[in-house]
């Protein structure tokens, strides 16, 4: 990537260099931005559409407001790159979301243009809200605070709850609602439709006339006249345009809809509302991906590409191997349950809002009726679950594992108290690589474990999820989780004969007499790889999976505790709570003695980097696990 | 309690007996509703203004519709009274809440009727569109599924996620919006005001008639010609009324408001909606405490009374003793947050909806601006006090420990990976009591304590709770967990001096040589007096009360494992990932070998019950203790 030709954008380090420009220089850079970004997404692959479609407001915002006294929250956060490079980046903007380098979301730690840290969608209302009061008791009368929040992020409850209370302050803050249509798939609900612009139709322009001639003849006079006349002025707005009902029906005041894409009128409105006191919205159309013309055309391939391309033509720059490699695990989930639901018509599919990410788009294509994208709300994806299985279906939710920490409620009060049959597809278990700390999805392991009712598994293998999903749908079994992690598996003909496993067997993967290792999850066949070397270098090392960390397997537990006095547990997941922890209870519990180590995820946030370096960097890839075990024996 | 002068009600076992009855009956039966439910509840403390407030819509739901194969979906719960006694629970209904007696709130396992379990708010809409879509699966065309929610219910995200939903389904369901304005304490946030019933406004009734005129004048024709008439006219009736708003943005038609206490006519709207396919909602106007005067008057403090009363006078029937008595750990949160704000000015405190229950109404009396009540809304209350935070504030963010269970997500990823001083008081800690399996909270050791940067407390009583919030105010903490249970605490005189306590001790509260008992929290007291029994019993017995589950004392352990072999650990909450569970990775890591028995709440639901029988029956009160030990040294 080069600045060549990036005249302007060259110039520009902070955004108070920024603001030494004039307003008509803005477009074009603008444009310089916008191609830094392209650059800079097609050699290092990365969140692509959504920072293109925010490019004008991102230098409208920082040009208006003085930040980074005057706070940005950025909503999620992957639409944030032109703000990073803007914000004294640019230069390391080539590191993004690798090792070591910048992270792939707003971060409070690597700068303080990032007012809050984000990853998970609709906390920048609350959070923004937040820092507007602390405003007011800090005496800063004059600071501005903006939320920057998609329409994807309003559909989630946390977003909501953070309007209703911004409905009650008097704090000056801005929401800038960046209607794009899109969260990573097409936004869906009655929510997106509710933002449709329609300020076209011939109706509502006629309508308008008339009811504006009528309202002309009130005189509308007594207390609160005035909160009067706006509120029937939004009332009237919201009937022609059919927007932003939600927030004047709210009473807070909604401006716009504008065209996110041009700089100078963003630019003079943002000016015009700094001096409008209280809590306000803009509503802002932009289109994800604006500028490159594939990504306009298809958003959701386009969301993230996943790999470097050709930023003329959009080529794939990645070369892919001729030879057959292993499936993801999601997409052994997305074929699974198409095969599960032909033959067992009570199975439903359900995700909130990551129907690409997890596959479900297959079954949403084959059999439409049956699956369901309920927008960013996870805490209504497990609840409408209940609900379905409550009345005899068999709900998959399938939902990351970072984010079914926001249905943790709905899992304990309305799956798992009823003891419904409701089976959880527990995507991005473990660490997920660039996203980073926001999205390893490390905790399950230890949240699920003390909800009674629940079977808690972890396939090793795509033959085994399949067999997971197949068990988990037979009848009666209460809530089943299946945790599987982001990417490929290891096995190229996975499309095995389903059969049913039994629920708390694990099984012995290999025999040995010195050692042995305990496992769940796909970490099992590094863990075989290292028990070979270790093999060759004189310990013999057996390896036992557990499959299910709930129910345990306590037949082989004893069969482990009683042979062995030297023990590794390894998990792709937090060693306070998690696997490990299990097998001390059941130690001490039974009175078993023997040198333990627990290797996964220690007690501290992980950032981001590959899979690969971030398991060596917590001590559970195949050298650790050996390194681990040589020490046992020092 | 008696059914005299009930002539109706005693004739009525189940829905089928009622829709015997003709409709001119309906008002005498509510009435004798009425005067079981006064009866019932002065005899037997418990929930009493939401029931009171839907007696009517009540007896009209059970009347029109074809319960129990038509789903009554309520909301929270604690307005079923009627619903119970309605449903064949009448003549049990004098052991509401009791131990081993009827449940406070609708629970599937009770009964047919109980359409759906509940206790924590906001999830009936979510759940009833599961059970809508179910019955389209199902092929069940005429089966009518009716959610009913409290307008306090509605703030909270989950019920804007299933609303937002319903808007995109065709689903044939109905939500009863049961506007009091109210949830425990007065409702709060835009959406109170928004759903405020300001027809009768002069000013917007002459709108009214001229935008009327106006659009008489247009004829509107072309594609979805109905659908835009439908949408002009809610949008009128919103321009006009101001309600209901959000549903019809989001076209789901409304209908209301009703008056909720005029049996005959809710009777007749219910029936033509019945007719209506397709999701609507009806707005419900009703009084909280209706029919009786005091409740009426003073709706928070007659939620639910907590002592036996006076029917007529409302004189509390309950005796209290004259002399002094330990004040409840509510009480001294709420008087020592105010005594430290008054110190510290960065101090805010934060609430979700229970002022009168957490006791922050102490502070929101004397501090208005200061004390923030947010609504029913957990996950906002949290990342809130994570942007206050980010910008110098310190919050005291108090929820109760199974609704934090709603928040899980945002004390991880606003506030513990950024490492934020946000002190978090969590209420109802442990065994609640009467309120049941939804509001034990049970499961707080084992879901926070894998999250890093956390600290993790609880206080043994009333001085180290002030000790504790002392400490967590004093500079630069992180994020701070406060545990304490729901109750009287043990101290009478509690107003000791603050002082800072040393963050990750515990302390040894008993010497002893043959066993040691480890606790947490207030059940330290109860193992003290087991202790002392066991010496008198020749078992010399030493307690060590930890204080921090995380970062844990592991000096003190170190002293106990090299000086103990004999082992019991003590919780008022799961041993699954809780304590327990440290204590055994703390083993297993330092190779200490001892026989240890974990006492606490095993891996089941607990139902209700008093705290007394609850802790016996789960084997961790002072008996449970004894008999513990002693089985030791058989």
């Amino acid at each position: 990537m080069t600045e060549e030709g990036h005249n302007l954008l060259q110039q520009i380090n902070t955004p108070d260099d920024l603001r030494k420009f004039s307003e008509k220089d803005l477009a074009q850079i603008c444009g310089e931005l916008r191609e830094f970004i392209i650059d800079a997404v097609s050699c290092n692959p990365a969140h692509f559409g959504a920072s293109l479609g925010v490019v004008e407001l991102t230098v409208a915002l920082h040009y208006v407001f003085n930040t980074p006294y005057d706070k940005l929250v950025w909503d999620v956060g992957h639409q944030a790159y032109g703000h990073k490079i803007l914000t004294g980046r640019k230069n390391d903007f080539h590191s993004n979301r690798k090792y070591g380098g910048l992270s792939g979301f707003p971060n409070t730690f690597e700068s303080k243009y990032d007012a809050f840290g984000v990853g998970h969608s609709s906390t920048s209302i609350s959070a923004a809200l937040g820092m507007a009061i602390a405003a007011e008791k800090n005496k800063e009368k004059n600071k501005q605070v903006v939320a920057i929040i998609g329409d994807g992020s309003m559909t989630a409850g946390l977003a909501f709850e953070g309007i209703i209370n911004l409905s009650k302050s008097k704090s000056n803050m801005l929401v800038v609602l960046n209607d794009n249509r899109m969260a990573i798939d097409p936004n869906v609900g009655g929510l997106s439709d509710y933002l449709l612009d329609i300020s076209t139709s011939q109706t509502y322009n006629k309508v308008r006339s008339e009811v504006l001639r009528g309202l002309e003849k009130l005189k509308i006079t007594g207390p609160n006249s005035r909160g009067k006349i706006v509120a029937i002025n939004n009332s009237i707005k919201a009937l022609l345009t059919k927007q932003s009902n939600m927030f004047e029906g709210l009473n807070i005041r909604y401006f716009g809809p504008v065209d996110g894409h041009d700089i100078n009128h963003l630019v003079k409105v943002l000016n015009d509302l700094k001096n409008i006191p209280g809590p306000k919205v803009l509503h802002c159309l932009t289109k994800k991906g604006k500028g490159f013309k594939l990504a306009e055309e298809n958003q959701t391939a386009w969301h993230a590409p996943g790999a470097r391309f050709n930023k003329l033509t959009g080529e794939n720059l990645d070369s892919i191997s001729k030879k057959p490699r292993p499936p993801r695990f999601q997409d052994v989930f997305g074929h699974t349950i198409v095969e599960l639901a032909e033959k067992n018509d009570k199975i439903l599919g359900i995700t909130p809002a990551m129907p690409s990410g997890c596959s479900l788009n297959i079954m949403m294509e084959k059999m439409p009726d049956r699956a369901f994208d309920v927008g960013i709300a996870e805490q209504h994806a497990v609840t409408f679950s209940a609900g379905l299985a409550i009345d005899g279906m068999l709900p998959f939710c399938n939902i990351y594992s970072s984010f079914m920490q926001r249905a943790y409620d709905q899992v304990i009060h309305d799956v798992a108290l009823q003891n419904l049959n409701v089976v959880f597809c527990l995507d991005r278990g473990g660490l997920v690589g660039a996203d980073g700390a926001t999205h390893h999805g490390v905790y399950d392991l230890a949240f699920f474990r003390p909800i009674p009712n629940m079977i808690i598994s972890s396939p090793r293998n795509e033959e085994e999820l399949r067999n997971l999903m197949y068990t988990a749908q037979l009848p009666d079994k209460g809530p089943f989780v299946i945790r599987y992690p982001r990417g490929l598996g290891c096995a190229v003909n996975w499309k095995t004969p389903l059969k049913e496993l039994k629920i708390g067997k694990g099984q012995k993967l290999k025999e040995g007499s010195d050692l042995a290792f305990i496992t769940i999850g796909p970490i099992a066949n590094k863990a075989l790889q290292a028990c070979h070397k270790l093999d060759e270098q004189g310990i013999s090392t057996a390896l036992y999976d557990l499959r299910f960390i709930k129910p345990l397997d306590t037949e082989m537990l004893f069969e482990i505790f009683n042979k062995f006095n030297k023990i590794i547990t390894v998990e792709d997941g937090t060693v306070v709570g998690g696997m490990g922890s299990a097998i001390t209870e059941f130690m001490a519990e039974n009175g078993f003695v023997a040198h333990i180590k627990k290797l996964g995820v220690p007690d501290k946030f992980i950032e981001h980097g590959t899979q690969t370096e971030l398991q060596r960097d917590c001590g559970f890839d195949k050298q650790g696990m050996i390194e681990a075990a040589k020490s046992m024996f020092l």
